[in-house]
């Protein structure tokens, strides 16, 4: 018997089912396995008896496969469960290399982001100290676009697509009222800033909104940035500035309203940068101010995905079963550009250890001098991600999408 | 001569400016008019001169009234100004009809919820008081769904779309986690409950989200909401609540967090009932909670408008040319519907001096006893409203819409 097992982590994105659905199919069509499992609810899944079996779910092959791609969050459902070292509770391993034995398990495919890779940089560090056989493999997924040696993440082609789609929508939204106003749209991304630069991608021939764009790469001012409102509002009604949730002023510290709570990684849990700034506007200049963060729908909007994400989020996840197969373990894979114009990648791997723990920010070069707008080369890098529409089905009015009743038990 | 003027008022909707396509082909088709030209930012335009020749600008026709059907918000830019009463201030009336009478003006088009009926209202009064000739008709739109005499509003069905939708996505991204949830999502709604009852629609087989639904039309108790949430997370993880922004208590109190001030309509301006609410839990039952406004994008986000709600404001507004041909005035477009099964209406009017300063409630047939769910009689009217997707082209990956550029001198 030659079995696998894959699992979600982290948090959701429209294309992260995509990456099963590719899992699942690379596998199915390799015919090297007998039975694909599905973990439920990440790495916890295995170590709290909950598994699907997916050859038996998925049998009927193609229609299933393509409407799991079109399905937003994550069909195998999440966890934020932190690994411990191994030396520290060696338990929790033995228990998850005695669910790979007994279920003679060839590979298991995690799904997710940084965190997601620390498990599998973990799990591959134990899977070598005991000479397991079993290949560990990391499939990235995150709107922040954040891991490092890829060249953007899955998940993060859509985000972007929604975020700049939905700018302009709330830009057309803006423009209706002649008195002056300021429009401030908060975007996801605690350390990173390429969700909120995609905002970039909304500007049109007719509307250059996001006039402004903020990301944690530079240190915020808030003086500098009333200035930048004020002249604005000079020559122009309606100001929209684009924000990451992440922003920090030049000593660090997080411009947020919200009382700093902390995750079990250790994150800062943030909300309010929108309302900061909101309030900074009507106090300082009195000018009629909105805040609108885009919430969760920025990364579970599979009506308006990227085409070109899903396709690479499949394709990507079809690519797991081969290196495995192949022999590798301890990678996580990869998207290599190989051409902008026209936009061709090739998918690869990199050893995960060099992946996780580590994030890749926007470079300095694809942010203007000023720390208020994005380059030309920010948007050429961009660009290509966003295109083409997911051709998503709706059923009653509503899309229609995978039922995950094995979640709700 | 004969020609003819149209503008737009009130808050944006996915299908006011397929309202004013249709206005304009249904002119234009008429072969009656001379010309047509629409007010820019509504009655201001007349007031201060800001006025385009849609005869002109709409001349290559159907490609750009069809692009104008798909494109979100107000075209023609909106204004929020009340009309004084006649007897008041009669230079703003004699103002607007000496502008008429110079651009031999035969009908005036107002497109709008009901503030703009005010207007028709008033400024038909004024007609009738002059012996003016001047047609004056009022086309609905609003996402609140609350004008007398009409089935359903111009703009409601894509708003109702967007939120149903949405809001199953949002399912699928709380329901990745085990750990106890609880997720309120605000939707717009100061008076009426017609556009969180559409958060019905999200309902599938296998996600019985929302869990809750309040309605402004309801009395809210924190208490029995504490006490709904409490009992349903003995049975599941997840508890998602769809919550309009007007909700009050017993004694009329809107259950906010924002500080009240009033609009120039004398409307309290609100925000933060999901914020009230999301305290209510963290306080009270110590569960994971979130909440998320929908904000905007519920009323601009052409990219999920109905194709039901785009197709009947094209006709409604083609029917706006009939009527004022036809020699009514004072009267407002309405939708008459005269089968649910298979869903048809039909198009007709109603006089505007029983819609202007009222509004259409939730009828509590429609609402569950307890008051935290809607019944199969508001699923039955709703359903219909929100079926088919509009064809959205996109460009460079995001939505193509008809340039602005005239709101932005």
């Amino acid at each position: 018997m030659k079995n696998c097992i894959v699992a979600q982590s982290g948090g959701p994105t429209a294309a992260i089912n995509a990456s099963l659905s590719g899992v699942i199919a690379g596998v199915m069509n390799s015919q090297e396995f007998d039975t694909i499992y599905g973990s439920v609810n990440g790495i916890t899944g295995i170590l709290e008896q909950r598994i699907v079996n997916l050859s038996t779910l998925f049998a009927s092959g193609k229609p299933m496969l393509d409407k799991l791609i079109q399905t937003p969050a994550m069909y195998l459902g999440s966890c934020r469960y932190k690994m411990p070292a191994a030396n520290e509770d060696p338990e929790v391993y033995k228990a998850i290399f005695r669910f790979f034995e007994e279920h003679e398990i060839y590979a298991f495919f995690y799904i997710g982001g940084n965190d997601s890779m620390d498990t599998v940089d973990k799990l591959s560090a134990y899977a070598a100290s005991i000479e397991s056989p079993v290949r560990i493999i990391g499939v990235p997924k995150t709107i922040d676009n954040d891991l490092c040696l890829t060249d953007h993440t899955p998940g993060f082609g859509s985000a972007a697509k929604y975020v700049a789609s939905t700018l302009l929508e709330i830009a057309h939204d803006a423009y209706i009222y002649r008195a002056d106003s300021v429009t401030i749209v908060e975007v996801m991304g605690r350390d990173s800033g390429w969700l909120t630069a995609a905002s970039v991608l909304a500007r049109t021939h007719y509307s250059a909104a996001p006039h402004l764009i903020y990301l944690p790469e530079c240190a915020f001012s808030p003086e500098e940035f009333l200035a930048d409102v004020k002249q604005l509002l000079t020559k122009q009604h309606h100001v929209i500035v684009a924000v990451s949730e992440g922003i920090r002023d030049k000593d660090g510290q997080y411009i947020s309203a919200s009382s700093n709570t902390v995750d079990n990684f250790g994150h800062s849990q943030l909300s309010g940068v929108g309302k900061t700034l909101e309030y900074y506007v009507k106090e300082q200049l009195g000018v009629k101010v909105r805040s609108i963060e885009l919430n969760v729908l920025q990364r579970c909007a599979s009506h308006l995905a990227s085409k070109t994400d899903l396709d690479e989020a499949f394709r990507l996840g079809q690519h797991a079963a081969t290196c495995a197969l192949s022999g590798q373990t301890a990678v996580m894979l990869t998207y290599q550009r190989t051409s902008n114009a026209p936009y061709t990648i090739t998918y690869g791997t990199a050893p995960v250890c060099d992946i996780a723990n580590k994030a890749k920010d926007v470079p300095r070069s694809f942010i203007n001098e000023r720390g208020n707008d994005v380059t030309v080369d920010m948007i050429d890098y961009l660009t290509p991600l966003i295109q083409g529409e997911a051709s998503i089905q709706y059923e009653n009015g509503v899309p229609a999408y995978l039922p995950v009743d094995h979640l709700l038990s």
